[in-house]
């Protein structure tokens, strides 16, 4: 079934202990909807700019991603600078240029009106919601945010996790929502603020699914060398959701299988600088990890 | 099969978010001895002074564990005190009194002779190597360390890691041994020095096992409220060592395994001050923790 996802699609200049790379193709939804892409059909809606160029649009029809969502601006692309020389688990942000972004307001093709699952990934929760708003028969609605919507945006955060199936978020965001520094208690406290189930993603350690009053810790892949993280968030929220659009029933062992298929595409998403690692990466790869991840976390 | 363990039986005075203790029980081979008496025989060498009364040696001796090999001194038990107020991963040192821990010179009673497994809990090296000495025999041998010995008494250390069978230590132990950030180059750096197998531990997040080029990570359990975390890593120890010991050989499968015996036994210590919570574990609450933990991690 199909994916319909809403966020940045954006030029990244970063440093890493890797390495430096200027104005690679980046964003949200590029992360999210190449990782997806293994999966399922994926609709994406964004903004760019002229910038934007053919090459960049390929990388996204490769792998049969409909980009007829993603709109043309004059002006630049969103463009975001940041650097993990102090820390690999939490980009340090030297710029973040909203270029034509700043005035993004989202439109759905009618094309894209019949997609069962709905991803909002981290942009301002009144744009989330708008999107929500103009799906309103999605089988299925996920999303992410970040520590800027939770600090300054609350109450409009608050209106987008009332109408999630699933919020994916890190451990520092779980702790900011709700104020607990306890793990357990942070993620109750934000699944009493509205999402069905919510994915606590803690980095290099692994992540937590808390749905139906059960838990699941999916690990991660020990990999030699983190080249860059950007997206690798995103690319497990690809993984994770791809895979349950892939099923025909979203039941709680399809959630939790989804767990490790996420951990695997965030795993490739390390692996080279932007977008590299997921352009080629096979299924054939996918079904390696996964088996691998299993081994390496089943007695 | 018997274990011998060597480290401080100890005082501590603590605060965590949850509260305050002072002088409770504690030591590395205090929370060792514990956590392993509910899988085999355990016997301590150590050194207390006139503070260590009848009642704490009874903490021990009600589980079965031997206290014939702790030595009495004039004067008081080592006393540490440390506030996890800034953060429940790492203590913060307010305080270390060696006491009569300053001139500990391990003695083993002839009794313990036929031990076959050696725990060398966290002291100087030089101790640890003086003591594995005196056990020629043993069938196998695992250590743990800390910053400080890795800082200032590296060449000491190393000859003790040359000795061990497992190592186990925490992330930040890992990196500071082989100057690696990455996790997995740490991981190999270390086994490199010596140890046949490795575990390293993450915390709330979980631990790794690297041994025989495979890798384990086990999960922990997600708990309503960590007390205090002091002597979860020693318990952990123990479960994970007690349960080798309990076992006809150390296979794979067995180290495996053992590494979620440990976690069970970690998850125990941290949900009430000191020793108290594993003084009233039970055999069968352990193997629902295990149950528990498999449930949460497998697929």
């Amino acid at each position: 079934m199909s994916i319909l996802v809403v966020g940045s699609v954006a030029f990244d200049s970063l440093e890493t202990p890797s390495g430096k790379r200027e104005r690679v193709l980046g964003g949200a939804a590029t992360h999210f909807a190449l990782a997806a892409s293994f999966f399922t059909d994926v609709r994406v809606v964004g903004v760019v700019g002229e910038d934007f160029l053919p090459e960049h649009e390929a990388v996204l029809t490769a792998k049969g991603v409909d980009t007829t969502g993603i709109e043309r601006a004059p002006g630049l692309s969103f463009h975001w600078t940041g650097s993990y020389l102090k820390d690999l688990n939490a980009a340090d942000t030297l710029a973040t240029d909203l270029n034509v972004f700043a005035a993004f307001e989202p439109k759905i093709p009618a094309g894209y009106l019949d997609s069962e699952f709905l991803f909002l990934a981290n942009i301002d929760p009144v744009l989330q919601l708008q999107v929500r708003k103009q799906m309103p028969k999605v089988k299925m609605v996920a999303g992410d945010t970040m520590n800027y919507w939770i600090a300054a945006h609350r109450e409009n955060l608050l209106k987008v996790l009332a109408e999630l199936d699933v919020l994916l978020i890190n451990d520092g965001e779980a702790r900011m929502l709700t104020g607990e520094t306890n793990g357990l208690k942070a993620a109750l406290g934000v699944l009493a603020l509205g999402p069905k189930s919510l994915v606590v993603k803690h980095g290099e350690y692994g992540s937590t699914l808390y749905s139906g009053g059960k838990i699941l810790r999916a690990p991660t892949l020990p990999l030699h060398e983190v080249f860059d993280p950007t997206g690798a968030g995103d690319s497990f929220a690809g993984g994770f959701y791809g895979y349950i659009a892939s099923q025909t029933a979203v039941t709680p062992d399809v959630l939790r299988t989804a767990m490790f298929y996420g951990s695997v595409m965030g795993s490739f998403a390390c692996e080279a600088f932007g977008t590299e690692r997921l352009q080629r990466t096979t299924r054939a790869e996918i079904e390696e990890r996964l088996a691998e991840l299993k081994a390496i976390s089943h007695l």
